[in-house]
């Protein structure tokens, strides 16, 4: 780990591989590197299958490379191992950006359960983060709610799609538009990009809640000329309007501006609050996660394997609803924990 | 409730909109119905939009009347509201079935949270089940996690999907393939079709696990023929072949084979015991989902809403991490329960 926190690749990955394997030694980790984290740019990009996402990742990660930043890319696949795809990406990948030192690509496949995939990938982006790398880019593939549960550890979210998906493809892309910060046509080159563009734009307008109101000026603030275009300034700020972009990953076209999106929408973060709100809601949802992984380990080692079967085979037979087994849990977990204490 | 149980239609919708609505409440209605649950069959039916989902839901539901059963249709939409996709196709299927007393039907649609759809899922079943509805058909849009979710409260799922829908998709379908019970290739008169169906039946053969060996015989079964016969008869009973079926919902092809796959699933279900070890997990998670509940609600009565924010705000701002913030707050709920008894 300390290896790992001074930028050693080797030391990184294998540090990485521990955090995936093992979630005991997933929570050490965390505890030692948590204080040096939360300076990265974590940007998460999802997008369906087809949309060119991983051509897309390595271009922009070329464009910050050339900003002088160093990037690390974790390529999330939260479909069956069986598929393949994610190992098969990587291999291009690895090829396209071999010998940069500045770029560390990791992926990772969804094993058992999808909870374990978002907490895994939350582990591995503070051991990157506390490594210092400056831009973690979070690739998810597909378009389901795994996306949106992994995009909730990013800062920055970009949604990806490409012209002529299908209109069938829009009911699922209706819960994803809603965490985008940046949408992106990619593929912007083939016929029905602009279209494509048009109808985000529409489904922007229709769909998300209209512009915040201006926030209440104190006052006295109305009357001096400079302080009225001071506050227009903040107000600016605390705005952000989800631009939609046209890139071709193919031949680069687009990526500066997408890249120049990602930095103004880092700006906005810190800018407008926004950034510490959302920090504060993140810290929220991984000390539920940490409570709830302490309860659960708490109940298994406090109640009887025995004892938590024969109350699902009473809720299984109908002899007992699941509300009040979980009661009788509960009074049981108390009263040997009293007698503890 | 009382008047739902008995199987009035209007009692029933009046009953399943609290339960979607509050939480509370449907808590207090499990209660109440929970010792009468657990005769209907349960079928999740799911698969990518443009498979024809809802028309075979439709055919599938007449199908099950023919035979003298009544049905109820709970149609999830998982994206977001503003697609308006469940309402839309709730009045096609509405006129179609419009007129028969023996069938129900429901559209829900996300609400805020997936886990409170689930959750709601969950609990209107249970509602129509207590009811004394025969079939209960779930059918989800869509080919992500949350469709596996939702299935999980079947007890036998039927995965769709129709020619043509592109190499793409496969890498979705993955992990829905892995919770199917029973495979169709709608759209069946389709070009391509044939080629659907060997693919669905190659992915079978390459990712699911083989069949199961043959239970262990006892001694002395391997002499007497009737015995090895019975035993035969049992193993067979003991083993689902998951099968492939091709189906044209708009003009009922296949319909009836579907419908009597469906049965030997609930058949093999019950002979082998599979159903009830389906049943104990399914205990076991909604006690989990109780228990999680209750946890999280003594943590907000018993811990001041200020002392949670502020150490939401240390983990945000890296003085502290996550498990550290989970064993405080815990610390905190054991000593305030300690002096409350």
């Amino acid at each position: 780990v300390a290896l790992a926190r001074t930028g050693n690749p080797r030391a990184i990955a294998r540090v990485i591989s521990q955090v995936e394997n093992d979630a005991t030694a997933a929570q050490s980790v965390i505890r030692a590197v948590y204080g040096d984290t939360g300076r990265a740019h974590l940007v998460g990009i999802t997008g369906p299958p087809g949309s060119g996402k991983s051509t897309l990742v390595n271009e922009l990660a070329k464009a910050f490379r050339a900003r002088g930043r160093t990037v690390a890319i974790i390529a999330v696949d939260p479909s069956s191992p069986f598929t393949g795809g994610a190992i098969l990406g990587d291999r291009v990948r690895m090829r396209d950006l071999a010998g940069d030192e500045g770029i560390f690509v990791r992926s990772m496949a969804s094993r058992g359960s999808l909870g374990g995939l978002a907490r895994a990938t939350a582990a591995v982006v503070k051991v990157l983060d506390a490594a210092g790398y400056h831009m973690i880019l979070i690739e998810t593939v597909g378009a389901g709610q795994a996306e949106v549960d992994i995009a909730t550890a990013a800062q920055s979210t970009v949604v990806l799609e490409a012209p002529g998906m299908g209109d069938d493809v829009q009911s699922i892309k209706a819960g994803i538009l809603e965490i985008a910060d940046i949408l992106v046509v990619n593929k912007a080159d083939r016929p029905g990009a602009s279209r494509a563009v048009r109808s985000l734009e529409m489904m922007l307008h229709l769909g998300l809640p209209a512009e915040p109101e201006t926030i209440a000026h104190g006052p006295g603030h109305e009357v001096a000329t400079a302080a009225g275009a001071a506050q227009e300034a903040a107000d600016a700020a605390a705005r952000w309007n989800i631009p939609v972009l046209e890139t071709v990953a193919t031949d680069g076209r687009g990526i500066p501006e997408l890249a120049a999106a990602i930095d103004d929408h880092r700006h906005y973060l810190e800018a407008s609050g926004q950034g510490r709100l959302r920090e504060r809601l993140r810290a929220q949802r991984e000390i539920a996660a940490a409570l709830h992984d302490r309860f659960v380990a708490r109940l298994e080692t406090e109640v009887p394997a025995e004892a938590r079967l024969a109350l699902a085979d009473a809720v299984a037979e109908r002899r007992l609803d699941p509300a009040s087994a979980a009661e009788q849990l509960l009074a049981g977990l108390d009263t040997n924990h009293r007698s503890i204490h």
